[in-house]
């Protein structure tokens, strides 16, 4: 479960590791319903079309789900399973996720290790806002898919001052 | 776009067919929100389960995307968008979705033919409530996910009557 | 208060002799975020226009706005205020808008009359399916309002039968 | 867990007869947003007024909590637990509450017996519609409050002909 | 009205002054959809069962309601009606609530002083992720609620660092 | 497409120059179901006054339309177009208006030039804040609607201090 704004080579190294733990990994993505703001610039879509991509380049099974907010910390853990097939283990180091999941008596497991300083989304997304160089810090079809829809553009654009 | 209650081998006889024209199809669950009535008694998850199994047996490349209802026919079309990988054209019967589509300038085509009289949603779920055999008219793996939470008891126990 | 869908010379003769009552009048095109279903095919803005179109044949001050449902039949007349220009009467026959106005110590006014067998929004909806004559039923400026979008083609469309 | 459209005699036998198998009843009013409309006269705060009134008659301790439907099935069990306080047992013959109260894994007793041919909001309410004598079917502490709020008044006011 | 996140003494202190000028009170529990955040970390489930136990050590009638948000200031007051029995006064000291209230034609009556830099929602939340001893803050009761879910921990539970 | 909090010369101006450029224009309210808070002090209807009254001292055919927000960025161009008139250009400098329209394809002009520094929603509202004098920054038949509604109390109100 992630927003995977966009999603980086971090995810990448997660999703492989995970992957040596178990069969198959439902990736839920997050704040499904968010678009074109500074936090959440893709869409759903977009980015299940960034995560389906760079899932190609790993072997492992994986549901990609975008899930919609439901704004409602009580009813969050319901939603979620509904939403996807039957899963056993949820991985996360969000707080409210784990306390959530825990809550409703499922097992958490923390992520697995990645260089965090390095691979952020909102290090990324300040990098494409300062024209720097993001490309590296996300798998190589990633950010083919990100050049495709401009992103780096959508994200200057709607940061522009109102006054300009 | 389907409701898939439940996927049938209807819907596989399509897909296959469609598998013949395109490279990838985008498979959305609408209603994705909706479940345990007599209309829509499988949840979201159960039916992307359902369709992923289906899926395994056949050799195409599918994107499986629960789609919640948004209940605003003149902002339906942006929604499914920003939910889904990029597609040029939409296989669909469903009046009211060729014509929302049409107007927003996209490529609809007729589904290929199958026998509707023999597979169809409604029909299977009149036989789990009358008890009778639906196994038949099914894919085997999803036969097999529907015993695995037994749908047909579920659907008997909603259909009850509250004087009973 | 009305639906209008579509506008016809009911409701134009209605808002003339309200309009010898009144000074300004401030008409609310309820349940505005419907559209594309055979009971609301036209769309609030496809509506307002008509009704503008209308008023021009007429010589008096109107506001036009939507109201898009708010689905609680008790917060409905506060969030009407929060939309419009003060009001001090409200006219209309719909037994609910007049049991909640009066409940909000409102007067009401009953509709004047009008040929209500001859000019109804369910009449004229249904003779545009049936490819009947029913242009003479709305005022000349809305006939060509949804000529322009070919409303009965629309209509049409959205009332064909899934399996044809 | 009932809408209480009105509560009556019929509910009053009920809570008595639970009060003699448990310590504390949550009463939770279902489809608290609604109101004025015929299936659903009376505001949540009318109902939770009339049941107020009820229980003092008896000698048990009772909260009573509006519930708002929350408009999916899969979350509404977590919607509940959010809105009560903790509660052991559900009471219900709702074929849907059962069934979703049972997936969650909470026990689930069937209502006591009354007579409800003779007890019945739709009965009711029909004949407050009707001007029938209503009275006796409900304690006498609710009479009070309906006829206070004029309830048979409102139902017959809703119910009016358009055209009338 | 109010959030009470949590219950504390100094709403203790205020309906007991209340208490003296009426016959009976209305508490509304507001955000009541809220849960799990650093700013309302009880489900309304949970505060209501702490303002039940405090209260039997009152002598007092109240009716406890949780009233969730509607997010429309200009229909709050008619929200908050439809929720509550029949109420002639409000008591508050929110600044919103006054002017909805005032702007609605319902008497205001400011709150019963008592030590706010003492007693305050804010400063036993920081106490309890701080570890410090809030339990003299709150009624012995509402202490032994807050225990028997431990409270504090899930405060402290979701205010940790993502990246710990 | 602005907020309108109040309506003010700035935005006067700026009709006024579009008029020239455009036969009809349509006003779109924006965050309509805002009001009574620090940002958004006026209810749409209030709003939609103040506009209508200073249009009357122009000559140019306007729209005014209240638009409630939909909290998704990737419909909301939908949205929009299903509420209003047909148009052909956009006129804003919102940097997030200007992606989200100028990404359906859709023309965008820059707004024309006024004296930000001095008119401005926000500066205004400070001014009534602090008591200085306001009135000459609006046109005088929306200073009339403010005055009647007594709009700066109204503000002064809701931003007082809880402990006061």
């Amino acid at each position: 479960m992630g927003r995977f704004q966009p999603y980086h080579l971090g995810h990448q190294s997660v999703l492989k590791k995970i992957a040596q733990e178990v069969d198959e990994i439902v990736v839920g993505i997050g704040s499904a319903q968010d678009s074109h703001t500074l936090e959440n610039p893709f869409t759903a879509g977009e980015r299940l079309t960034m995560i389906w991509c760079a899932l190609k380049e790993l072997d492992v099974t994986c549901y990609v789900i975008p899930i919609e907010d439901i704004r409602r910390n009580s009813v969050w853990v319901s939603h979620v399973i509904s939403m996807t097939p039957k899963f056993e283990v949820v991985y996360s180091n969000n707080p409210l996720v784990v306390q959530l999941v825990t809550e409703a008596g499922i097992e958490v497991r923390n992520l697995p290790m990645y260089r965090r300083d390095a691979y952020s989304g909102t290090r990324i997304r300040a990098m494409m806002l300062a024209g720097q160089d993001w490309e590296m810090l996300v798998p190589k079809s990633v950010a083919r898919v990100i050049k495709e829809i401009d992103g780096p553009k959508r994200l200057r654009n709607i940061s522009k001052d109102d006054n300009e």
